[in-house]
């Protein structure tokens, strides 16, 4: 995926920053939650998703806060399963589905 | 919690690293995992321990590991609930809880 494309794709994310790591791209979002719950729960249901399309981000998880990174190990970059996921992660947030547990 | 009382308790914990995050001490450890799967069972056990002492690490879900990160935002350095929460991590990961799920 082309740097042309990586910027019309991130256009359709704006809370994701294009991050570069050892000189590849990621994609990352900060998700605010409101405590160690939150984001346990949150980080829980985006690593279910991740097993259901067998496509792995890093989570970091933090008191009032998860931290969500997508790129593809095998095409060193981005592809559009990166971009794709990460919609998903802000549809899981949105629908604050992480608050039942 | 001054270093040498800090490098003694280290030795009980073989496989943590001390580490220094702008100045302030904070201990660590990668745990290693068949793969993301088990990275997020574990993931979610450290965090469920997290929960019921109210003591609160970072940890980063990745696909075969999962990175534990204790330090006391209060003290500004570590405290013995840092070292007794790593100790009790290592005992999630020695009795294999999280194959379970």
């Amino acid at each position: 995926m082309d740097t042309l494309e990586i910027n019309s794709r991130m256009k359709s994310l704006p809370h994701w920053d294009l991050i570069d790591v050892s000189g590849m791209p990621e994609i990352q979002r900060v998700y605010k939650l409101k405590d160690f719950r939150e984001a346990l729960n949150f980080t829980d249901q985006v690593g279910e998703l991740a097993e259901k399309e067998q496509h792995h981000p890093t989570i970091l998880t933090e008191w009032g806060k998860a931290t969500v990174t997508w790129w593809t190990h095998t095409a060193r970059g981005l592809t559009p399963d990166d971009f794709n996921l990460a919609a998903q992660c802000d549809s899981v947030y949105e629908s604050k589905s992480y608050l039942q547990k």
